[in-house]
């Protein structure tokens, strides 16, 4: 249809940040006359990306170690302009505080350099990560392992040496924490108080934490531990861990625990450690069938910010917070032939919101399925109503997480609104430490663009943040608002808005009148059923029955047949 | 052992009333020198029981549709003679108050007599209800149907039938249901108040009003459907009627649903349903994964109890029920190699039982399994834990059910106690309309002998009772608690007693010690973590990281290979 022009280059075996990647990419599509362009390590799903959305990549011979450059742009000068400055805009890169200290060639070395050096954080690509992670093991240091695409068995052994150690290792794929008033990796900034978290699940953690920052409480300590901990093999090792440190911790005086559902096996062992605390604990298994309301000293909540309010209440039994019923608004609905399609950057909100929308929208797909009729067959098409995690690994190989960068996700959006079925977007904005410094303004453009093109659009944020956030939040919000998005702070709260936005398939069922005052009733059978109603006062009768023909067989199929003929 | 003689008698094709049969049974035992008698329909169920409590059969040819008198006694003489007053006996006893009435033989004849009557109850054996219960419909009343044995494409015809002529077919298997203040079947004695229930599940709505009732509050009605009804083929027919009744009804401000986990796509059908009503609504759907804490007017609990404290909480929004914290009772621990055994009469309670039990409880056995592995080989024996609902059909053929007639139930109690790896016991005691007129006093007589030969085991009964119930339900705790029974109100506090009681298998894990104030941390990877950090004011050293070897794969397997050699 256009004209463009497309130039590349394949740099073979070269490794940088993802950070640097990402900034070199926009750069790049700031230069004038650059239509788009891509700054990725050639991964198979980092192709994919780039031929869906409109690259010709016939004829590159790019590796999954190489990185590949590659710009379209209005003229083939200009692309070719735009790679020739490729080392130029690699050297103006912002520059992270770190560039200018000293910077350490290796982990022995800046021990020695930072002996009060308690922790790692380890963030460099996967095949890399464990063998960083035991050697800051072996240094006698707790390690956040924030990188995923670590293997099982990788895990289990590392999770085994820290144990061992008395260290904990945090991850892999573990998102957030909290240790000391410091948030690690991406958090959020919020008070320090008496509530402790456990987390097998990086939004989760921080959902909460939110939760209780925004009703006036804090944090203890946060620990995450990696998605996979509570899975079998893995064993809960640092979930039990960190438990074991929340029951000694006495700032700690409340537990929470968040996961996706356990190996049904270790839910017995978290139980029994949950107990052994002999603090007021909240437990949130999302999506495991609740073991009641409560056992013990152990409370059961049904999501993610009840989770926050359930553990204020626990943390503070003298004023307790009373729940009060507020009426969900009433919302224009929704025509039925529309699709809901959500992209979230936190995999937990992803998940939450699934469990929720499993009960009103059919059929739905996803790559977080609950069940299994739900995973959603390519995960680059969207199908019918459609929930994408963006920070699986299929979309973060050798690439920053949507929450630092969300150009997957803008380029999915406008795909979303070119299909005429959708009708309702969701997107989430997680705020914090370590994510995107502005991403309202991103999704702001964006969705002004959009917004021309499809003005009925439906479009709902979830914002995850504090007022001490240093994105600014409420500024997040407006710059959202602005463009007509709906704002929600809770994904209990979106999901709602959401149902409460859909028009219901009309149940089949009339109304059944008993409006009589006193109550008549004729009883055939167990006779203490007429001596009750009579003692309650009731009109009754008993029938003097007895079995058709006796109860004889034969007579009574006899009878039945005599009588479907008459 | 002992020298007792049996003597029988079988009455061919003969129909009693299973009252009749219970009350005869009672008669036979409590003659001089009678040892144990049976008086049961003849079915293959009946006669294991028989024969599994120590009556030979040998030679005995009687069909399901025979009556087995059969009677051991001290001598061959006891025995006849015990026999020989069988007809006497049947004619002493208790006369119901239909006996002095006018009893009609016909359904038709009695709607004659009480034109007024929208109501039939039908508890006769399950291969005559469904004709039953049809003439009723077509005789435009409303049917409670108490039977179960009842198939599934009878329920689905019945009720087609029932939703055609705008009436309500509540069952089959439908225990309970409180209609204009009148209770049906088994059912609490509660105060009418704004709070309306629908449950698939009998004792669950029970369990529900009497949370209700001893809150100071009460119920328009309460309505059951059977447990099938939101099964695939009944596809919640009654339900989705109930709840339309309930939304058209003046008096009910609040719906609450109960019911095990329904068929999935259903679920959809149901919040469409509670939606469109526009009245707060609470869900309970036991077993099944919460979608979280609330969507717009539907709040979903996570136990019985707190389904009735919602309700309340909801229907009088002016005056919210603050949640207060009770620390946990410390009670002794239960020596980890006992067995807990729970022998209920109440499906659902069993079912909230298994719900808590299997996350602190293994292996645990059971014959309403939630998992499959859960299912327990033989009915009539127990192994390792095990929690049996005596209400369900292998224990009901032909007979009463445990909430009348504990018979089965005190041969399973003396069964249990005789197992001396069982340490804890739990029974469930359902007061209220229809129900034994004195339970407690049949457990007191059989709990103080069994207490005598294992004066160590713990027994907890969960008594569902209101201060208004037909028994005194005051008057029960006393006689339970006067044999060291622990007397809990609801499942969440029952279930919590046994978790309390129970040693923890120590957790394996020992704390992490991060004291030190202020946070010192090394950074491999992601600069912007770095930067975060500077930022939080934490001590924090940046890696000049590059991969091993350059990132090229052939050296770094060699030097991995150089490393484990050295």
């Amino acid at each position: 249809m256009n004209n463009h022009f497309t130039v590349h280059e394949i740099r073979r075996g070269a490794y940088y940040d993802s950070i640097v990647l990402m900034q070199l990419q926009k750069a790049l599509v700031d230069l004038p006359g650059v239509v788009d362009a891509g700054v990725v390590m050639a991964t198979p799903a980092n192709k994919d990306v780039l031929r869906s959305t409109g690259f010709d990549l016939t004829g590159i011979d790019a590796k999954p170690d190489d990185l590949l450059l590659i710009v379209k742009g209005e003229s083939e000068v200009t692309s070719a302009n735009a790679l020739s400055q490729v080392d130029e805009l690699l050297k103006q890169r912002r520059s992270s505080g770190a560039a200018g200290t000293y910077r350490p060639k290796s982990l022995k070395a800046a021990v020695k350099a930072l002996p009060e050096a308690e922790w790692v954080l380890v963030s460099v690509p996967g095949k890399y990560a464990a063998g960083v992670a035991e050697e800051a093991l072996d240094l006698g240091q707790n390690v956040f392992l924030y990188s995923d695409n670590v293997s099982l068995k990788d895990e289990i052994s590392l999770k085994s040496k820290a144990v061992e150690k008395g260290l904990l290792l945090m991850g892999p794929d573990c998102g957030t924490a909290i240790i000391n008033g410091v948030g690690l990796g991406f958090a959020n900034r919020v008070r320090r108080g008496n509530i402790g978290v456990v987390a097998a699940s990086g939004t989760g953690l921080q959902a909460v934490a939110v939760g209780i920052h925004n009703r006036d409480r804090g944090i203890s300590q946060a620990i995450g531990t990696g998605g996979r901990d509570l899975k079998a093999g893995v064993d809960g090792r640092t979930v039990l861990q960190a438990i074991a440190t929340l029951k000694e911790d006495p700032e700690t005086e409340v537990i929470v625990l968040i996961s996706k559902p356990p190996e049904p096996a270790l839910v017995s062992r978290l139980m029994h450690a949950l107990k052994a605390t002999g603090k007021p604990c909240v437990v949130n298994l999302l999506g495991y069938p609740s073991p009641g309301r409560s056992l013990g000293n152990i409370h059961f909540a049904t999501s993610l910010d009840h989770s926050a309010e359930l553990a204020i209440q626990l943390s503070n039994t003298h004023h307790p917070i009373p729940i009060t019923y507020h009426p969900p608004p009433i919302l224009n609905p929704l025509p039925s032939t529309s699709y809901v399609r959500g992209l979230f950057s936190g995999g937990t909100l992803a998940y939450e919101t699934v469990l929720a929308l499993q009960n009103f929208l059919n059929p739905l797909f996803t790559n977080v399925p609950i069940r299994p009729e739900q995973q959603i067959k390519d995960v680059w098409r969207s199908q019918a109503h459609t929930i994408i995690d963006m920070g699986e690994d299929d979309f973060t190989q050798g690439r920053l997480h949507p929450m630092m960068d969300q150009d997957l996700r803008l380029r999915r959006l406008r795909q979303e609104v070119e299909d005429e079925q959708v009708g309702f977007i969701m997107l989430d904005v997680v705020l914090g430490e370590g994510a995107h410094d502005d991403p309202a303004e991103e999704l702001r453009q964006a969705l002004a663009i959009l917004r021309s093109k499809r003005p009925e659009l439906r479009v709902a944020c979830l914002v995850i943040g504090t007022d001490t956030d240093p994105q600014n939040t409420a500024e997040q919000i407006e710059k959202l608002e602005a463009v007509g998005a709906q704002v929600y702070r809770t994904v209990d709260d979106m999901v709602a808005a959401v149902f409460m936005q859909i028009i219901a398939e009309p149940p089949f069922s009339h109304p059944v009148n008993f409006d009589t005052a006193e109550l008549a009733a004729i009883n055939v059978g167990v006779e203490t059923f007429f001596d009750s109603l009579q003692g309650q006062g009731a009109k009754v009768l008993q029938i003097d029955w007895r079995p058709p023909a006796g109860g004889n067989e034969k007579m009574m199929a006899l009878l039945a047949k005599l009588k479907s003929k008459s």
